[in-house]
């Protein structure tokens, strides 16, 4: 029995991304992982349900950050604003582990299944986004408009910090894109 | 053996989905498709590869008259301009069946499987548009950004037409949504 460490979660899934990196996600065990980590297997399931749940475990926090910082951006924010700034602050809890990031990314470009996850995912957090915004006030098509706009921008955000230089944050670079974004609809 | 008849794939298609409706998608089978159309399992499957397909079967053709629209779409239009005009010769390829689209919608949307099929669909388009965008020349994030943003108003444009009056044309819908996403980023 491995002796009670801090942050067993962090280790657990720092050894389950090195491992995924190194044979391949469907390759890797939890055994494997616990191993890794220096850690049981019964650990493992004390903080994950399964090896996808490294990848996506922390998406429910995230969502639920993602919709109180909707609520909490002032009344008078117009729709893309106020989604940009939730964006911002689901940014901001993200960027601070290029590493870890690019390692996740990779794995799951790697998989049709965890790509699927990922997609639906985001699907989640535009249709998070949607509904807050109606709370809002907002009317549609302007609520899901904004929302998917939102979303779509930080999907291309994401993709060129990952790939990027990891002394980037990636709130600036979300905040560039909503800058961007702007420019290619004016052009239109 | 049922005779030759014409549009064997549109009868077994339309059988489908009056199947999937009535029973649930998990629940119907080849051989209950093909006899609700009068034809066989085999003819089923000289046309699709399996009961999703009836679902996803037109998706590679669209992306490729996508693709083509985007090509032919004049030099000097801006990026999302073109993306515009790429998804509404889509738009106009799906949007003279009404019903059709509303029985897959409501299948797809029951089915967690047929759902994410359905966002790796429109991942795809996006890639397939930035793919294209840049081949025009247009840099990157731009390309992104419009092909996300084309896709993400295709996707709400989709929903409102699919739960909307039938007489609505489904290009119509997509071309005020594009005006609107204008209005939205305006008002940021």
């Amino acid at each position: 029995m491995a002796r009670w460490q801090p942050d067993a979660r962090g280790r657990l899934a720092h050894a389950a991304l090195e491992l995924y990196a190194e044979r391949g996600y469907e390759q890797t065990t939890v055994a494997e992982i616990a191993q890794r980590a220096g850690l049981t297997a019964r650990t493992f399931f004390r903080h994950f349900a399964d090896k996808r749940e490294v990848l996506f475990g922390g998406s429910e926090l995230l969502g639920e950050r993602l919709v109180a910082a909707l609520d909490e951006a002032p009344a008078e924010a117009p729709a893309l604003a106020a989604v940009a700034s939730a964006l911002e602050v689901v940014a901001g809890l993200i960027g601070d582990d290029h590493d870890h990031s690019r390692r996740r990314q990779a794995v799951i470009a790697a998989n049709t299944e965890l790509q699927e996850r990922e997609l639906a995912k985001l699907a989640g957090w535009s249709r998070m986004l949607a509904d807050g915004l109606r709370r809002r006030g907002v009317e549609e098509p302007v609520a899901s408009l904004a929302a998917q706009a939102g979303v779509g921008v930080f999907v291309v955000a994401f993709a060129r910090w990952v790939e990027g230089p990891p002394r980037q944050a990636l709130v600036q670079v979300l905040e560039e894109a909503f800058g961007e974004l702007r420019g290619v609809i004016a052009a239109r």
